[in-house]
């Protein structure tokens, strides 16, 4: 039984809240309104009578509001499981952590798969195109009704790292700390290569429709399959990937042929066949596309102010991450330390490359839990 | 007017030769027969009166015998035109350069596209499944056919470069030397990954139609310009692609949406489409699984006798390359070393990854030069 995992949060639902409504709607980064607006989200451990033991956590690209925990039947845990519970780096004896859907996402809170309540279709393309910082003003208005002033910590994985950097240097008084980890400041050239082709493999399957797919009762799965299974090339380093599967024939013997031969294959086409059955098209291209603009340090001039309150950042990057290096995460270093901010930098040894954020190697655990512990000790 | 050029071979129009034939059909490795089988290559530069001077050119993966000079009426030279010419490193004025399509591909030499005279239609999948081997084959046949009893080298790149290691160890007495370039004796699991994605990208085509789409009247163009457009990211070092390309919007300025916002996207699109044109989505998947299963090295044996009369080899990498790294050529070089085999290795210094054995970098083109010097020193 799950919930008898000592270190497990145990069963846990999604519950979903309306943050902006027609009357007062969402306004947006480019000016433009959205509303209604839902918003997916968990909490998990118990919010101190002081209110200053919240932590958010932000979910990358393809992640959700279920961070922790077991859905009720669930026989796997929620993303982030090995992070937050009893006892674990998040510890909910001590912590309460708030978890949420994207805005844009498909898992709950409002995106371009969600019924637009004025012409009672799917938005599809005509969802408004997002910036990062929609993202954090949609998870601040679930902070404040969850009736936190401060956060004593907001923390995420490569997009949900971004976001946290969004968070931190846009509105610094919403939190004391922040940790950012595998994350990139700014997407270069081969960055966004990727996920062009991505998009273009969506957008080119036959059954996207102009992204009005869902209500023509097709899905573009062989577009999102593809670019699921390039992706995860990307998310797992070259070495691990060698270790894990090397050339082993998928079948009992080598049969050539252009179906699965390999392991590697096997193992490639079933994440893109699991992805299909949890994730959008349409959320693939919006998410993917906010982290593409994505450059907060494009003006300096935004971080002048931000020492005056400072937010302690820790950034953490893995060595063998090639989808966003080291380097990514030194040049958010830079920006910081030369906006006179508090930030420890921690280049972990990982062999797992990018998906390394989503794991619980020793050291990163240990350096995290570190983080948070001295958090605690601080204070708001 | 491009064949003004001093150092160009000039205008140079593809022939082709049948090879075998119905009544002696092509046997490959596999035991299969395939009949008959037409071969399109050029030469350049003139045979010795010894035929003592012939240079063998091998093509990568969307290669053709197309490989100097100008086709009639175009605009672009051949795809390794800075290699051979006149007082270039394969200079025509001494060597005699032969360059072939590779059996299974689409510019002229017989493959899956090949009307197959049996049943009055294009092969499509049924046409047999290749080993390196069966390339090395049908290219001794041409230099047979050319009446050279005795190559005085093959070079390639990539999988030019695997061709080659296949024909100077599985036939040393073919070739006096051998120039190995940016290639690998083991596809590991990333690149088996990435070549299973673009796989996926084709047969997942609506078009592809089971290999039948060319009697069928379409073209599975959406797949095949993805596959080529996540290739075209993997032959191209991360740093080259920022410096081309950074962030720079492909406008005038940024106007966010999913079409091409960025210069590098446009500049993946034009890869695709370009692709179309030129290459066939069944030569696509039929060499790519020759290069997965490609493993001279498995059984070391085979390399017992090879020291009798030793091909000299030059395996060359380069340092920004991440599809082929350097750690393939020195696994190549190790197993010649131990066959006790005459190996020169260099890694050569190059910011643009992959597609550096296409350029002609000072140092890579000093290293070539100094080689196939050498070898026309030493004759056969």
């Amino acid at each position: 039984m799950p919930h008898r995992d000592p270190g497990s949060v145990g069963v846990v639902e999604t519950q979903t809240v309306r943050l902006f409504s027609d009357d007062q709607p969402l306004v947006l980064a480019d000016g433009s309104t959205l509303g209604p607006v839902d918003v997916a989200y968990e909490t998990y451990g118990t919010l101190s009578d002081a209110r200053d033991n919240a932590v958010f956590v932000c979910h990358a690209l393809t992640g959700d509001a279920h961070a922790a925990g077991y859905a009720p039947g669930a026989i796997r845990p929620g993303w982030w499981d090995n992070l937050i519970g009893p006892g674990r780096p998040l510890d909910t004896d001590r912590f309460f952590v708030i978890s949420a859907n994207l805005l844009g996402g498909c898992q709950g809170t409002t995106g371009p798969s969600t019924l637009n309540p004025d012409t009672g279709r799917a938005y599809g393309l005509s969802f408004p195109l997002l910036q990062m910082s929609d993202f954090v003003t949609v998870h601040r208005a679930l902070v404040q009704h969850l009736g936190i002033a401060r956060l004593l910590a907001a923390v995420g994985g490569s997009l949900g790292g971004m976001q946290v950097l969004e968070w931190a240097t846009s509105h610094p008084d919403d939190l004391a700390n922040a940790v950012v980890v595998a994350a990139s400041s700014r997407l270069n050239a081969q960055n966004i290569a990727f996920s062009a082709v991505a998009r273009k493999a969506i957008m080119s399957d036959p059954d996207f429709r102009d992204g009005d797919y869902a209500e023509l009762g097709v899905n573009p799965d062989r577009g999102l399959a593809t670019a699921r299974m390039m992706a995860h090339i990307t998310y797992v380093s070259e070495d691990a990937l060698s270790a894990k599967f090397g050339r082993t024939p998928q079948g009992e013997a080598i049969r050539p042929g252009f179906d699965v031969d390999f392991a590697v294959e096997s193992y490639l086409d079933h994440q893109g066949e699991a992805f299909l059955g949890r994730f959008d098209a349409l959320s693939y291209l919006y998410l993917t596309r906010v982290m593409d603009y994505f450059d907060p340090f494009a003006d300096t001039s935004a971080l002048a102010g931000l020492a005056k309150r400072p937010v302690k950042f820790l950034v953490v990057s893995f060595d063998s991450d090639w989808r966003f290096s080291t380097q990514h995460s030194r040049r958010i270093v830079r920006h910081l330390e030369r906006a006179q901010l508090p930030v420890t930098f921690r280049e972990i040894k990982s062999p797992w490359g990018h998906d390394s954020f989503l794991l619980d190697g020793a050291q990163y655990h240990a350096t995290l839990t570190a983080f948070f512990d001295r958090a605690l000790e601080e204070g708001l």
